[in-house]
């Protein structure tokens, strides 16, 4: 049986990544829930274009046992993240990531998904493709080069470039 | 000089293409504007999330002048089409692609995009990169099977998975 999943969209977000997560999961019949890390459902691309999401991250609280993976899809919010990390949606989708983590449950993202998941002490050695400038930051997890790493439940790729390389592993995976 | 661009997004739209362009543009500095090819700028991708884009086909009718190349964003209206041809938003499109396609700007896009700028009259002999569905019906192109063709000022790719290996000769013409 498919897999739910919950997709987490930072304000702005990389239209490119996030966008190939939905259209795959869309018409390969995974069903998705999309939720805004921000206050409200309205958050922008990257290249300013706006999106009216879901819900927010806020909502998704609390509800994290009714899905079974998390994708997080990165944008130009988080090399800005530290300004903001003390947010109300950013503090709670760091405790929705840890409680997805916590779980056992799939965890999914590109560019800096994995230092957010890092962050979150939700890694424990798990290998991970990352952005180049975030690999130094990477501490529990074992941080590669590769383009994509797939090691046990968690699934990331370098950037949104490398999502057509993981993309087949994705539906696979949650199908 | 940058090029500007027009860009078409139909509804609905496929928002890993759309974005792929769009956020590509917004890294390499290329100036763009999107156009709904619909009523209002509120659209939906294929996948379901609402979009709003900055004007509507009707307002880039008359001002086809103000840029050097267009790209047709395709996406599931477009199997859909006929139903709904004789909508003004789909005429003002059709308009508009024979206007950029007369004055010998840059035609781009994926997927049935080719079949688009062929009903329009505006191939005459280039080679166009389209999805194997609607080869067939490409009457004044040559319909090639390659994942991607560059004839003169004509950019297509087959569909948005290909979109990848078009970009860095949409960046070299348009930047």
């Amino acid at each position: 049986m498919a897999k739910k999943v919950a997709v987490l969209a930072v304000n702005p977000v990389n239209g490119a990544g996030l966008f190939q997560y939905l259209e795959t999961f869309f018409e390969n019949g995974i069903p998705f829930r999309t939720f805004a890390v921000a206050e409200t459902p309205h958050i922008r691309t990257n290249s300013g274009v706006e999106l009216t999401l879901e819900d927010t991250i806020a909502h998704l609280k609390g509800h994290e046992s009714e899905y079974d993976a998390v994708v997080f899809s990165c944008g130009d919010a988080i090399p800005r993240f530290a300004e903001q990390a003390a947010a109300p949606y950013n503090q709670d989708m760091l405790s929705v990531l840890r409680c997805f983590g916590k779980a056992g449950k799939w965890l999914i993202g590109h560019c800096a998904a994995a230092l957010i998941f890092d962050k979150c002490g939700i890694l424990s050695g798990s290998r991970v493709a990352v952005h180049p400038l975030a690999k130094p930051a990477i501490q529990q997890g074992i941080a590669t080069d590769a383009e994509i790493e797939i090691d046990g439940r968690v699934l990331t790729a370098r950037d949104e470039k490398y999502l057509p390389v993981l993309m087949p592993h994705l539906i696979a995976t949650l199908q």
